[in-house]
Order: C-alpha cells, then sequence, then structure tokens
C-alpha cells in the first residue's frame, strides 16, 4: 500500500494493516523516546490487538506532559511521510548495531543460529525488528498514547522494571474517536473502579488477587448464591459442603499433582504433605464411593460452593476476573451412560434460564470433540459426543464442533456470552469424565446385579462467582437489577423534620424484606440524589412535608425518571414486583 | 473407711471415695491383667472423672473374652476384701522393684530429685503409685469394664501404642446401673453415631478432622447460616466476605505468628510465607483501615462465615466437636468506648433469643477479668469490666466472676449451656479487645476532629456450627425441630397404585418450599414407617385409596402419634406453622 492509499475494504486486509500500522507507530514512538530521552534503553515494542506499545528503561517514569510532547513530535514525523526499509544482517553486525542496547542484545542472543535477522529503519532510527512495517509513516492516520504503566521486562519480577507506553492507531480519526469512546466506556464500566465506588470490594497486597467482599459486595455475591440454589432446587441437585485441604494422596489419586501441581498452594502437617483444593471433584468422588449406589439411586448430583485456591502468576491476575481464590457454582452428577443426553439437556435448559435473566444475548457454544492421547473406548466417545452434539441441536443452539479439543478424560460444550461491550467471557462448561470414575473406582450395581462403572459430568453455569460478579458489574455498568441491587431504596429526608418520617417509611420497607438505607446526612436534596444516582441506587424515595401529611414518597427512579409522589404502600409493591420478576 | 463402710453423705466426701475406689479398682485391674498376661508391661491407670482405666503394653489386643475373664477375676479379688498397703521407698529401691517394667522406668525417672517415691501393694501386686487409696479391695462396691482403645504412650503418636481398658466402678450397683444407662443413652444420641445414621455427614483420613456434609447435613448447617443471617438484619450486623490465605506479615501484625503460630497451616507462593487463616479478626481490621471512619460511623459490625483452619492434634479431635476446619457465627464489632455497653446487652440479647429457640436451659455465664500482664489503662479496664458486668446484671444473668482470666487483649464474657445429658458446652463469647486496634492502628475521627481509638468486640454466638451441629445433634438425638429437619415429611404410599398420589402430594408440599420425600421402595408400610422413624422424620403422610379419593393423607408423628387423615391443605398448614415457629 502507498502513501495515502484508501484503507483497505476487506476484514483481513484491515486487520493486517491495522497490525503493520501500528506496529509501525510503535517505530516512531521508540524513535522520538530516543531523542527526547537519549538514555533510555529499547526493549520490545509489538502491535496488540487494540494498538501497540513500547517498553523503555529509563531513569524515571515518564509524565503526562513527556508523553504530550512524544505524542506530539510522532505526528510531526507521520506529517514528513518518511519510508520503512528492510534490510538482513549478519548476527555479528546486529551485535554491534545494537552495542549500546542491552535488552536487544539479549534477544539477538535468543535467535537460533542460522535464522535470518533483520531491522527496520525510518530515517535515523533502526530497529531490531521481524516486521512487516507499512511503506511511510503517513500510513498511519490516526494516533493516540494512551497511558503509561511499569512493566517488567519479559514480565518477570525479578527483572528491571521498564516503562511502557500504550498508545493506539487506525485508519481515519473516526475509527479512533470510536474506539477511543469504546475505551471510555470499557473504563466507566470497569469493575475495578465500579468495585471501590460501589464499595463492593476491595484488594490488599497482603492476601493477592484474593477479593475482600465489603458489605453491599457480600450481598450481591450471596444473592447469587441464593439464586443458584434456587435453581438446583427445581433442577434435583444436592449441596454438600467439603474440606478444603486434603493430603496429596488425594491429588495423586486423582491426578491434579501430576498435571496441576504448578496452581496448587502445599502445606505439612504431622510429617504429612497437604494440597489445598483447587477443584471439588476428588470430594464428591469420596462422597459418592462412600456407600453402595444402585442403578436406581442415579444421577446423584452434588452441588458445591467451596472455596478454591488456584495459584496464577501475579502479572495475570486481574480484579476479581483472574484471582486466586474463589467459588464457583459447581456440581457434578455421577450418572448412567444413558443419562447423559438427559442430564446435559437439563443443564443446558438452566443456563439457558439463568443467561436470560441475567440479560444476555444467547451464547455462543462450542462443542470440544475427542484428543489424542484420551481415555476410554472409541464407543463411549462416540455415545458421549453424539449425546452432547443431540442436545445442542435439539435445544436449537448453533455450536461450534473443536475436533480434538476435548479434554483427554471425556467431550465437552463451553458457554460463551458477550458483555454490554461486546467482549466475550467464557462463563458455563459441562464436561463428561471417564477418567474420574476409573480413578476412584467408582461404581454402581446395574439392573443385573453387577458393578458398572458410572459417569461424572463436571457442570457450572456461572463458573467463579468472584469472576461473574466482575462480568455482571461491568454488564450492568454498575446500575444492578432491582433484585441483586445491595441498596434497594434510599430514603432521603428534604429537611432535618423528615427525619422521623423518612425512618418511618424505610422501617415499612424493611419489614416487607426490602434493602433501604436512609440518608440523613446534613446535605442538601439535589446532592442526596445525585449521591444515589452515582450508587445506582434503583429507587429514591424523597420525603418532604407534603409526602409525610399524605403517607406519599416522591419515587425518582437512577433512569432519573420521576414518578412523583406515591402512597408508600404502592412504592412497596413496586417494588416487591419488580424483585420477584427478578427485574 | 473400714471394710463395708456406708458410703459417704456430702457430695465432696463422694467424690473422694469414688476417686480412691476407682484408682483402686485400676490396681486390681492390673493385677488381674498381669496374671492372665504375664508378659504385659503396666504403664499408667489412673481415676478418671467417670470411671479408670489402665495402659498395657501387650502383644495383641484384648478381645472382650479377655475383658470379660479380667472382669470376672476382678471380682473375685474384690470378694476377697484384700488390703491395700502404702510404703515409701527409695528410688533405687523403685528402681529394682519396677526392673521389669519400662514404662515405670521412665516414670521413676521424671520424678525430681528429693521427692518421695511410693508404692501401694495388695496381695502380691504392686504398682508406682501415689495413691490415695481404699482400704481394702471389698470398697469396690460395683465395677464395670467398658471398652478397650489403642493410645499411644504419653499421648505422644511417634511412641509405642497401648492398649487401654476402661471402666467405671460405683458405690452401689444402682449407681452404677444408673450411670450406663446415661452412658448408653449418650451412645444413642453420640452425633458420630447419628451423623452416619442419619447420612448427615463423613469423615475420612484424607482429609483428618474434617467433615464433609452429606446432603442432608449441608441442609441443617446451611439453615443454620441462614437463621443467623436473619439475626444479623435485625440486629444490624453487614455481613462480608474476606481472603483465606494472608502473607504471614499480617500474622506477625496481629500477633497470631507469635501466639498462636503451632495451631496454623503455612504455605509458600512466590517465595513469600503465607497462613491460613485460623481467624478473622486480622482481614476485618484491614477492611476497617480501609477508609476513613467518623464518630457517627460507628459501630462497624462486620459478620463472617469464612472458614477458618486451626490445627489440632490427631489425639485431641472428636466428630464435630473439635476439627479442624470450621466456620463460625464469627463478628467484629468496632465501635466507640461509650457504645461498649449497648453493643455487649444487644450481643446478650440475642445470645438469650438463638439459645431459647434451640430449647437449652438458660446459659451458665463466666465473666473473666483483667489479667497479668495485659494491655491498656486501667482505666479502660475499669470502664469495659464495669460494661461487661452492669449488661449481666441488667440481663438478670447469674454470673461467676474470674479475677485474671481474661485475655491480656480485654475481659470477656463465655456462655455455657447444658445439652439434654447435662454436659456442658462453651458456646457463646464475648471479648473487648484494646490490642487489635493498637496494632492495626485503627481509628475513627472524634466528635472534635481529633483521631480516636475504637474498641473491637470479638463475639460468637453459636461459636464453630460444625461443633455447635454436634451438640445439636447430641441435644435433639437427631430428632431436629421441623424448620431444621433435612426431610420434614415423608410420602409412604401403601401400595404401587397410590405412587402417583404420593408424588402429588409431595409436589404440593415441595410447591409450598416443604423438603419432602416419596418412599417407593417395594417395602410394606410398617417397615417404611419404621424406617422414617429411624430417620427421625417429623411427619409420615401415608397414602392408601381412601387418602387418594379424599385429597388426604393420614399423618403420624415420628413420636409415634397418629393424628389420622387430613386433608393435604391442613397438612400443608400445619408444617408451615411449625416451620414458621421454628418448632
Amino acid at each position: 500500500m502507498s502513501d495515502g492509499a484508501a484503507p483497505p475494504s476487506s476484514m483481513s486486509e484491515l486487520a493486517d494493516y491495522r497490525h503493520r500500522m501500528r506496529h509501525s507507530a510503535a517505530h516512531i514512538m521508540a524513535d522520538i523516546v530516543r531523542r527526547l530521552f537519549p538514555e533510555a534503553k529499547l526493549a520490545i515494542g509489538p502491535p496488540t490487538e487494540d494498538g501497540f506499545y513500547y517498553d523503555f528503561l529509563v531513569s524515571r517514569p515518564f509524565t503526562p506532559e513527556d508523553v504530550a510532547a512524544i505524542e506530539a513530535q510522532m505526528r510531526e514525523v507521520v506529517a514528513q511521510g518518511v519510508a520503512f526499509q528492510r534490510q538482513e544482517v549478519s548476527r555479528g553486525e546486529a551485535k554491534a548495531l545494537f552495542a549500546q542496547e542491552p535488552f536487544k542484545q539479549e534477544i539477538i542472543d535468543g535467535i537460533p543460529p542460522g535464522e535470518a535477522i533483520s531491522i527496520y529503519r525510518h530515517g535515523a532510527f533502526v530497529d531490531l525488528c521481524e516486521g512487516p512495517h507499512v511503506t511511510s509513516t503517513s500510513e498511519v492516520k490516526a494516533l493516540k498514547l494512551l497511558e503509561v504503566a511499569g512493566a517488567y521486562w519479559r514480565g518477570d519480577e525479578h527483572n528491571p522494571m521498564l516503562q511502557r507506553i500504550y498508545g493506539t492507531a487506525f485508519e481515519s480519526q473516526e475509527a479512533l474517536d470510536e474506539h477511543l469512546e469504546r475505551l471510555e466506556e470499557a473504563r466507566r464500566r470497569d469493575h475495578r473502579r465500579l468495585g471501590r465506588e460501589l464499595d463492593l470490594f476491595l484488594f490488599d497486597p497482603i492476601a493477592p488477587a484474593s477479593p475482600f467482599f465489603l458489605p453491599k459486595g457480600a450481598i450481591v455475591y450471596n444473592l447469587l448464591i441464593q439464586y443458584v440454589r434456587g435453581l438446583y432446587d427445581r433442577y434435583g441437585y444436592q449441596e454438600v459442603i467439603t474440606p478444603q485441604i486434603f493430603s496429596t494422596e488425594l491429588w495423586k489419586r486423582s491426578g491434579h499433582y501430576e498435571a496441576y501441581r504448578e496452581n496448587m498452594y502445599f502445606t505439612t502437617v504431622d510429617d504429612r504433605e497437604y494440597g489445598v483444593k483447587p477443584m471439588n471433584c476428588p470430594g464428591h468422588a469420596l462422597m459418592y464411593a462412600s456407600r453402595l449406589r444402585s442403578y436406581r439411586d442415579l444421577p446423584v448430583r452434588y452441588a458445591d460452593f467451596g472455596r478454591l485456591h488456584r495459584y496464577e502468576r501475579s502479572g495475570v491476575t486481574h480484579g476479581l476476573t483472574r484471582v486466586r481464590t474463589f467459588s464457583q457454582d459447581d456440581a457434578h452428577i455421577f450418572c448412567r451412560p444413558d443419562q447423559i443426553h438427559q442430564e446435559v439437556k437439563s443443564f443446558a435448559g438452566m443456563v439457558e434460564e439463568a443467561y436470560r435473566l441475567f440479560q444476555f444475548p444467547k451464547p455462543r457454544v462450542a462443542l470440544s470433540l475427542r484428543p489424542d492421547p484420551r481415555v476410554g473406548t472409541d464407543a463411549m466417545w462416540d455415545r458421549a459426543e453424539a449425546a452432547l452434539e443431540e442436545v445442542l441441536q435439539a435445544l436449537e443452539l448453533t455450536y461450534e464442533r473443536k475436533p480434538g479439543e476435548g479434554a483427554f478424560y471425556g467431550p465437552k460444550v463451553d458457554f460463551f456470552i458477550a458483555d454490554a461491550l461486546g467482549r466475550e467471557w467464557q462463563l458455563g462448561t459441562v464436561q463428561l469424565d471417564f477418567s474420574l470414575p476409573e480413578r476412584f473406582d467408582l461404581e454402581y450395581i446395574g439392573d443385573d446385579g453387577s458393578p458398572q462403572r458410572p459417569v461424572v459430568i463436571h457442570r457450572a453455569m456461572l463458573g467463579s462467582l468472584e469472576r461473574f460478579l466482575g462480568v455482571l458489574i461491568e454488564h450492568y455498568g454498575g446500575a444492578f437489577p432491582v433484585w441483586l441491587a445491595p441498596v434497594q431504596a434510599v430514603l432521603i429526608p428534604i429537611a432535618d423534620r423528615h427525619g422521623e418520617y423518612a425512618q418511618q417509611v424505610a422501617q415499612a420497607l424493611k419489614a416487607r424484606g426490602l434493602r433501604v438505607q436512609v440518608d440523613d446526612r446534613n446535605e442538601r436534596m439535589n446532592a442526596k440524589i445525585r449521591d444515589a444516582q452515582l450508587q445506582k441506587t434503583p429507587y429514591m424515595l424523597v420525603a418532604g412535608d407534603r409526602e409525610a401529611a399524605e403517607g406519599n414518597a416522591a419515587v425518582r427512579l437512577r433512569s432519573g425518571e420521576n414518578l412523583g409522589p406515591r402512597p408508600v404502600a404502592e412504592v412497596i409493591d413496586l417494588m416487591l414486583e419488580a424483585v420477584a420478576a427478578r427485574r
């Protein structure tokens, strides 16, 4: 593509163009940083899904003023239309060219012998780079630097801390503006930000990646559990409560010690090694095995909200959506092979019901099929895959088949939902498991009196409740539906003399199980309304002379809608109706 | 007391007599064991609160036949009226006398130099013993050997395993019979036994002293939490959810690392030591400190059902009542010093309400006062102790003052309840804490704008829910009141053809939130009724031709009472009324 060419038309061409252009923008940025901070050492500067970044070793963090100056000078280079030129060099040439760049030296040393080493130049700037790039700096049509963050060299906290400048670039100012608007919306909805603003949860480095749910967050968390329990009641699950710390003998038997040890926490008690559970399945297998089961007792469906712990590197943890400790709406179904179809169908129905309630669009569904190597016979896999596929078809779910992507222990179906920003999250999963029953020698007595092997179905609908809550906060932008709102109504007395009446109304609401607060601060009414709106409280109930005299409350919704004065009994009915309908 | 003397009249005389007599019975038992098992090595044989035991090193465990033979020969020695004789010996004489007894040698070596060493003889048997004893074997009026169990020498699992024979002795056959009856009742109510029989929970050595709650046990457990949550709502508590694994920096700051490390589990993550929480307080202190607090924001009451882990030696764990992992109805109140009185009063009211519900008698109350050393000023202690004492007096609770028995961080009140067998359990506690606020530098802004130190109140009402459930099972003998019963009604179709009607009735009950099962096994009605009674199911609803035709169910209670046929709607009302009243 030549200087000034029209942006490409097809999606893949566009993606390719953006990739090259953003990569080039990263070079332009490094060029300018080098001019403004001659002592800066360059690390790496790749394009990303939504933009680009470059990491620099500098003596002090970049200030907002630095970033503005860098951006301004980048635009000048863009305006100058400087050409990018590729050149292959020998290892010796490369080492000499980047003699002052310790990170580049490390990269060069990591390139396998015999592999080509290329550099890219634009103007006087040269970078060790595989490319590809646009032909000229002028092809970077619209750019914006976004933020600065610390980042360890190669993501390892034992390495030096670098300064990373993030930016993005688009084919037009319009596309850039749209993107920045989306970013702003994502920032507004960021659950970490809303978690603080709405007093939902906090984090503390003394327990990394382990949320502390404040009272309001705990209300929502417990309501999610209560909702799932209601479903369990209807769908025939039985809740159990199991230990968290088991001898490693259990984890050896289950296979976790071999395959999952890196993610587990271990402790030693009485000279015996114990592991903190990352999953509930082995504990449930023990409970299943604790008594004789007949074919008529199946399916057994054990649900467990037990707390799990899984080690994640500190570089990858993120708010509530990637934590080291969480609970799941986890359950294991022990069933006969002939019951798989019905169990999966029932689960898919529950998933559909729940996702609809949370106003998620129809989930994207992936069916992962037999991999190599695997356990179990081909006949088992045939039947299991067919059962899953039949259910998906019967429910008219569009799904994608993923040959070879099943777990070694069985095929699975994953449910992905898109949140209000169009980002996808894997929430639900249903996995057949032929291995666990073998490992724990699980049996039931068949109708012919002979011992049979049950199938285990692992299934979760919301997945990690912590992650689900994070997704939900962003999905709703913090404005939870009435049934989930930690505070459903704020009573706002107009003046001090209305405080008593406001308390009476609040008591009447509380007596009906509604969650309500009285804002009796010494503030003006409008300030209280604004604060309640910022807290995304569904109902603001204003009480002044007239309301007190008439037994009313003036109802405002967080949307801004003003329903005017209503009898308190009517307000209660209105709210209870919204709660009952889980709106 | 001479041979054949009348049993003593006063309680303390009786206790003293029983102590000596049981001690003598232990010697008689050792004498007989030695005659029957000449190779047996003697360890120790003390009297206990309810009887006596003796530990022996033998080549094989004692059989029931051995025990019967030992008991029979003991009776002969009793009948012979052999005198007990005390003698002081030198260390050298003692060592020589027990040359064949390695455990006695160890005991002798442990006696401080200069201390008198005594032996007791009866007939040819001699034992190293401090006494005291009765004068003659004939004073052991009524004896019974009870059971055999393994026990490590000195309770240490690294030592040899000994065989312990338990027995008891009383001043009359009548007193013995009464005691055996109590033991039998305790055995019938033993929560470990009922836990198995009623499918409430199980244990597995893969997670020692860590209960697995089966579906029925989990129902009761969750109902207890739900009940406490209802109280929290009314008493102004806010539930929070906090991490379980914290850096040891937290435990150093809280003082647990210094004072409680032996009972904690540790793990290493990213080269940093972490401790699994044994208590919730430090986490709550962090939450309190996470924002600025004003005097008007207090009290803050954080409730937490978080799972705790505390190491207990395997020798002392016991069923649900002493476990290594449990949750408490735990809360921490952060308040101003002037709020202590009201907070303790409110808590004591909640305790009274709850204990009454569970049909416990009025609790015994102990007030533990300032110890040495302690933190805080005398003025603080004066005020805190006075606050506690005033509340106890205002509530007209009889209490015992325990000078010097408070924690170093503050005075406390403990609530003990007696279960149906008269055994006492410490359940509730309320402890003032002046230390935690210092350690975590907790503050609030006083009405004069200056930073002030809040007081922390640790309080639990039921204590460990695991332990409480264990106590409750024994208290009710497994017959939970209707609101707590895991299965509230069993539908019993008389014949196969009534199965459908039974299912309809069950659905009608379920639709009203009642927990119900249909016993559609191919068994006779009487067998089903007996099984439901053994399961302590409150309502048995029998359905035959007549009931089906008339829309009735024939109601039987687990007490054996037969209410006869009742319309299903009436049965539902009856049950819902019992649930609502928490009967």
